[in-house]
């Protein structure tokens, strides 16, 4: 994804919490392509995941109109949980790395809920 | 309100795109000091404010660590819509000025909705 | 491009401020596209597009996980001045249209500058 | 502060990338009220305050019109680092808490800066 005006701050440099919405969308399209629909999840299963934790560390700073790559695995899956590894590079120069706790939660109560059955094989084969 | 790093681009001046969200947090400070609390209508009335149309002239840039001074006042209210005028200064300098067009919809299908009866008279009476 | 949880907000909707950044990303792409980069401006010739004028409607909001197209043309081209005409849509759905008036300035002092010999019509064909 | 439509997102929270805002509003505010104008040291001394490093636990969600107060103390000072503890409370709830390590830079090259002689002093009694 490209580095917009939006996305930085007056040091010239992207705005430290704009990370997070790099990574957002990275974890969003990986999901997408596993055939996970948040929207769906949210309306028909009223499931949502929610960031629990993250530990970031900043390397280097993204500029204007960098081209950058942003990557998303999964290190762990728990019960009601799955702890991301993900990096953000301009070609092969590593500029952030986090890994990314989120937790499975009801949507109207916000209460940790458990992955429905089958959902998290598939989200753990999926995700391979 | 100050403006953080978080509010500016690399042009070392705030993001245009930002103001708008200067403008909302006052209309909301007024709505609030007006007795509307717009939390409360979305849960208990299912009816929200979605902006409708906005005119907007950008005179003067605001920069890192300015204080700005952000007003909305009613400039007409409809039978369900309103529009504020609001005017983002720096002292006695007029940086940008807006008008701000909301139409009063139902929370859940989007649609178009009046105001419920006295929320109207109470609006404009506690606005003026 | 898609619609992600940090364009929504709480109405379950696309925050209004956000459409400016999303018609940022398609008018940055369409200048890239005509090989002008915004950033290589910045940095050497000290020239910058500042926001000067919008006039935005809203006719239907976009939702978690949309799929939307952003359009950019230029309606008009000054001396110092340059309007686009975008539209933001989800499939054939017309969602948001926006006139938005750019000013080119001197970086270093904001002050309102003419396009160098040739940018101009190198501009205005490229865009075409 | 308060919490309004833009800091949400359409989990009906606040999108967890704004209390990263929200944080750096409070460090701001406090090395202001410490007598350093962030926009003076980076124009005049041509330094800069980078974030390098972040942990962050999100143990509640805020929620639309929520008034949170947000705290920020310096946990550890070194030559060209501060951390910062910081935490994000609803009354006498604590919803978010982190360590925010960030690092002097030269703003021009964005290389590690050492403090000026008494800076840093003069920082650590003003923050204490």
């Amino acid at each position: 994804m490209r580095v917009y005006y939006q996305d930085t701050d007056a040091g010239g440099v992207v705005f430290h919490g704009q990370y997070l919405g790099f990574m957002e969308r990275a974890r969003t399209e990986l999901l997408n392509a596993a055939g996970f629909d948040l929207a769906r999840l949210a309306d028909v299963e009223r499931l949502m995941f929610l960031v629990f934790q993250i530990a970031i560390k900043y390397h280097q700073p993204a500029r204007l109109n960098d081209m950058l790559g942003v990557t998303a695995e999964v290190a762990k899956m728990g019960k009601a949980s799955v702890v991301f590894r993900q990096r953000v590079e301009r070609g092969a120069q590593l500029l952030v790395e986090a890994d990314v706790t989120l937790a499975l939660v009801d949507r109207d109560r916000l209460r940790p809920a458990r992955f429905p059955a089958g959902l998290a094989q598939e989200l753990e084969q999926a995700l391979k």
